[in-house]
């Protein structure tokens, strides 16, 4: 099977899982009981938060909240900052911050959206304007799970925090950590990131945070994580998740190189005649999105799925909601005929050229295929 | 080492964890995703719903959402039950409803709690006293995590619904859930459960309902869980916990007498000059809590960890909150000088009577010597 689907979830690397076989197989003590083997558990804890941080900042600025997921650290950000006033975030949101806005808004606050660009990028112009003496927080997803696209959020936070200073900036960078080498910068409050993403497990994320920002935990009880997240820590996903964190951003650049590669290559095989490219040229190599005419993705997904090939249709995310199109997709202003027929193929430095190939010859025929039988 | 600390957390069962493997090496897709691949994970998940579930429900009156963890399940519970009027529980709660409801509290609810009697179960006349035509919400723990105590959470939730029919009746049943064999009665409409407790994994728990029971999420996103708690599912511990469940039943009543033994075994060698008994003698088998006059049960915890013995000193998810005396045990009335030398045994079906034995030699040793020096 050759497997595009990177950006709903990815297989887990399989070094990572050996060295974290421990903490499942012996030490499983809980990190909060008073003996040695659960302290030492604790230290454990403390050496990956500490150790992820530094991936993404060296100014020793942030904390890390473990979380289960990406859309609990989402949602931890937007309930704890999004609480008064109004809420600016954008169209092009994963669903995570999407629906919890859309609850903000049930709640009573004035949720507004910034429109997108064609390629599923924020309009910044269109974001500023929305923000007001009033907004408590503006949310700007770092790279779209949909099309790839990269908002520049060092520079779209330092224009918010110049409009408002007491705006709340959080930006959700599930499909940016580990594959983009970013660091992060004073104007950026929150950020979420997710573990099974980038060869780490599902059921792992965090909310990394300003060290002196005051937000709430989302989730009340034992007091874990310095209050802000209780519940038993997740021993070995964590530490999964620091192993396969270091281990990405060890070969960061090196991937992200191999990864573009891929990209444009599966792009310049593609026959144009039937697919038209969604995704932004200067997108996150690991997204390729594009779209076909007058064919349902769901149709393709499936027929290529038969002949050893997985790839999305979009968010898996939103399959739940049974939508025929993809919000996001509409937002930047493509048509429904064309909507009707995305595809999204997502990479992992896994993937080989040999894969590109072969389901470049997959796609090109399934989709020709299609057409002639329904012309 | 001999671990006495189960109800903290217990070693993960190796049988369950080999069989559970193939979701981390291999069926690691996304369940929300279209592809085979993906909807055969999402069966498999629909499986372990289903198969928990009647573990504790013959009748098919209930629905399972899959969570991060008991202390998720409790604040979804707590928060999704408790929105109006006033709020009623224990004061034996664990700290993942005692905290949620601290929070509703602070958010303007009125929240009560019921008197504890002497072993830690809840005062029913007490709780019931606090219950009126505005409660829209009871809350009592099934086994206290603390003294092992049993609440009769079937004829609680009964008496509790004849005075309110409106009411909603949560148990928070960590600490029963594979342990006690007991099945949820109609007047039941919420119960916490957790994975890690019993041979699973960290990571992971579950919120049980009653089928026609309508409540909110608390983490939003894509609508996983029949839109009930978003966030990709975390299948292989979801897939860990139907194994460890499913085992942990089929011995139920086994595993319950040996454990039983061991408890009375435990009890019956500790020099009772020395040790003087907090937990009740119907307690559930799987806790033995004891108090030591004039020592500090964190002395004694780590002296004997030295000597290759694991013990509690009460509720590890407690120690966090960094109080010298467990409220739960001031609450049984018990006095300040014993509450500050609480040692909580907890037990799981691999421990053995040879364990007990020099457990406590160790245990009489310890304290007899160390009552001696300061004497």
């Amino acid at each position: 099977m050759i497997y595009f689907d990177n950006a709903a979830t990815s297989k887990p690397d399989e070094e990572c899982l050996k060295r974290a076989e421990k903490y499942l197989y012996n030490h499983y003590y809980n990190p909060s009981a008073l003996y040695a083997e659960g302290y030492s558990i604790q230290l454990e804890l403390r050496e990956a938060r500490k150790n992820i941080l530094s991936l993404v900042s060296a100014s020793g600025n942030f904390d890390l909240i473990f979380t289960s997921c990406g859309t609990e650290a989402d949602n931890q950000a937007i309930f704890g900052g999004g609480k008064r006033g109004n809420v600016v975030t954008t169209l092009g949101e994963h669903s995570a911050v999407y629906s919890a806005v859309g609850e903000l808004k049930q709640r009573g606050i004035d949720v507004r959206f910034a429109k997108l660009n064609s390629d599923g990028s924020v309009n910044t112009h269109d974001l500023l304007n929305l923000i007001d003496e009033k907004t408590s927080l503006v949310s700007v997803i770092h790279v779209s799970n949909e099309t790839g696209a990269v908002n520049d959020i060092s520079a779209i936070s330092a224009k918010v925090k110049a409009k408002n200073v007491h705006t709340l900036f959080h930006s959700d960078g599930v499909q940016a950590f580990g594959k983009i080498d970013f660091k992060l910068t004073n104007n950026i409050d929150l950020y979420s990131i997710s573990a099974h993403k980038i060869g780490g497990l599902k059921g792992c994320g965090a909310l990394i945070k300003r060290k002196n920002l005051v937000i709430k935990p989302y989730i009340f009880g034992g007091g874990q994580e310095q209050g802000l997240r209780s519940g038993t820590e997740n021993v070995f996903g964590i530490k999964n998740f620091e192993f396969a964190a270091v281990k990405r951003y060890s070969q960061i650049s090196q991937n992200y190189y191999h990864v573009r590669k891929l990209n444009d290559l599966l792009w310049e095989k593609l026959d144009k005649t039937l697919f038209t490219r969604i995704s932004p040229e200067n997108n996150s190599p690991y997204i390729l999105t594009v779209g076909v005419e007058e064919l349902r993705g769901e149709t393709i997904l499936h027929e290529v799925n038969d002949k050893g090939l997985i790839i999305g249709t979009g968010s898996a995310c939103a399959s739940n909601e049974k939508k025929r199109y993809s919000r996001v997709i509409l937002a930047c202003g493509i048509s429904e005929s064309l909507a009707d027929g995305i595809l999204r193929f997502s990479f992992s430095p896994e993937n080989t050229v040999e894969e590109i190939k072969k389901a470049a010859e997959i796609l090109n025929g399934t989709v020709k295929n299609r057409k002639q039988i329904m012309s």
